[in-house]
């Protein structure tokens, strides 16, 4: 049997850099643990645009559909903000989650014990924080149309359409409380059912599926503004959160900044089951591509070495690994190890990108 | 020439025993400042519905467009949850807003130094905050067509629509130029524009508003996702955000819970110049209508009077005035009077909703 595939699309900024550490962990699997991956690179972002023009070739569209897992480093830098809308390196992350239909981002907001006090928030809220945020990813208004900027009268308009079919929600519904089950057992769902039609809809779909398939799991709804500010209070009350396109996306953000961790927080994207049984998938970390930092070997690896765990976990079922992986990082942040983003206390050894690389693989 | 004249409806839930103490307040005004309003009184939201059968009364719509000033309590309760749609309580707010064309929401963050200890947010975070978010809040996707819930194939689809046009977006801008050349100078304004189109446009009027008119405040940009990881990591760094309906609808409530004194937040929406000068203007507490406590005499009074001090500063010219009713407030909350909401230091004087009224008219 052949290994599995992995495509490593490193991207911009600190995405290179961090992947390279990636690469480092993923070799030492190979070698000490016999779990071997044929792994291939290419470009997404800005560095596709500066190679091709285009922010992801269909080359490099057409290999992701065929790996078994993307491994994707982060898009974007001030260098390609004059660039049209159609080819901005954002283009290229959200073709690749819409062309492989990635519908499920599941997006940890953890907070890890040593690094508690680097939250704003006080400790005791933070402290031992584990929630999933499910945000679905490929529809909604990111996608839906019409959309664009038009002619009104002697005016401009711009439109974007929010846009959910019964289908879209029953499918992340059930990603979501597949997860509960594996966790707290418990699903919060956010929309703004009171003012949008979509997110009456949301609810409804989300209840049915509920009642229908999980009635043994805790259902909750909440209106995605008070969700925001529960957040802010007493986050854990959360197990799992479900929620859309939009809302996930700053909902997720606000919950990886309250945990101090933002760093060190990786994220899947989840579609369909493949022939081998597989889902479609792609690991990124949540942080971007911090280009006021790249190439300085200052950049904090284990967002992106993280990402590779949960590939371990959901696409390569080594759950085992994958806590293997994790409690070495732990194990590493106890030590007191930081990169440039996690100093600030007594007694911390500051190190560079790769001599955290060297840390987490002395740990394993 | 006759008095200034006041609308209240004070609606639902915890409504009308906090604009009890605000009636009381503006007596005060009148008995010892000799500044008199022509108070009126009317229904909205579930209560309008349990009358009327509408949340909102054709003949309440057009007293709202006649008066100088709307003071509105809350709306809702879970007694309405099971009403269509068009009928729920949210929809008389929503059509007050839309049909008096409030289009400036403006919603201090504020976090008041006696009370800083109640945020989840460590006390340096916080302390002496006062940011203001300048919400768009008659159009986007709140009100944008088509919207609605379809049959498409064998499923049902939920569309709404974002939607901005120039002239939607210069208004508000200026809205959020001006109140900054008095506070701190310096506006964010807060889109998506790496993903949506409405963004983009959003983005480049904000631009051409300032550069035309307004060159000597400090604008800046951030994506949505961005500003709301930065609002709960170091809130201080802005002064004035400007934001569409549904991003402000979130971040101004996440904004509110980090100060810690979410019961004591006001918020003015304002609207074009009537013929006597004064704005279109509508002024309500952040908090909701907290049906857990309602009629209990647990409610804290202090935000929905702060929005009486909004209405002498924004409708009314009497900025000393308000300063005076802020001050009042102030020491207080100093003094340790708290209602239930703000319990839990030693030493406090817990009080009722009408004591904290005579409280307030004590040091008046
Ligand atoms: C880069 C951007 C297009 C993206 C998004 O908005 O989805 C990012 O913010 C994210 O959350 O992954
Ligand atoms: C009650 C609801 C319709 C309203 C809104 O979404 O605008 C509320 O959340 C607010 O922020 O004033």
């Amino acid at each position: 049997m052949s290994n599995p595939s992995l495509l490593i699309l490193a991207g911009d900024g600190i995405g290179p850099e961090v992947m390279g550490q990636v690469r480092r962990i993923i070799d030492w699997y190979g070698e000490k643990r016999d779990l071997k991956f044929d792994v291939s690179e290419d470009l997404v972002g800005g560095a596709a645009y500066d190679a091709h023009g285009t922010p992801l070739h269909d080359d490099t569209m057409a290999k992701a559909q065929e790996v078994d897992a993307v491994l994707l480093g982060a898009v974007g830098g001030p260098k390609y903000d004059v660039l049209d809308f159609s080819v901005k390196p954002e283009r290229g992350l959200l073709r690749l989650r819409k062309e492989m239909d990635l519908y499920a981002n599941l997006r940890p907001a953890q907070c890890f014990d040593a690094l508690a006090d680097f939250s704003s928030l006080k400790r005791d809220v933070v402290a031992g924080l584990d929630i999933m945020i499910v945000r679905e990813l490929t529809s909604g208004i990111y996608f839906g149309e019409p959309r664009g900027i038009f002619e009104e009268g002697n005016e401009r308009v711009g439109i974007n359409t929010q846009r959910y079919t019964e289908s879209e929600i029953e499918r992340v519904a059930r990603s979501a409380f597949e997860l509960a089950r594996r966790r707290g057992n418990k699903v919060c769902s956010m929309e703004k059912a009171n003012v949008m039609e979509s997110g009456i809809l949301w609810r409804e779909v989300v209840q049915k599926i509920h009642d229908e398939e999980y009635p043994d799991v805790e259902l909750s709804h909440m209106y995605a503004d008070a969700g925001a500010m529960q957040l802010c209070r007493w986050p854990k009350q959360f197990d799992v959160i479900v929620t859309d396109n939009l809302f996930g996306d700053l909902l997720s953000d606000a919950a990886a900044m309250l945990t101090g961790s933002l760093g060190m927080l990786p994220s899947a994207s989840l579609g369909a089951p493949m022939a081998n049984g597989r889902p479609k998938a792609m690991y990124e970390p949540v942080h971007g591509s911090a280009p006021d930092i790249a190439g300085q070997g200052k950049a904090n690896p284990i967002a992106c070495i993280l990402s590779f765990a949960m590939a371990l976990r959901y696409s390569f079922d080594q759950g085992a690994e994958a806590d293997r992986l994790e409690a070495a990082i732990e194990k590493v942040l106890r030590d007191g190890v930081r990169t440039a983003d996690l100093l600030g206390e007594e007694g911390a050894t500051p190190v560079s990108t790769s001599e955290m690389g060297d840390a987490i693989l002395a740990a394993l």
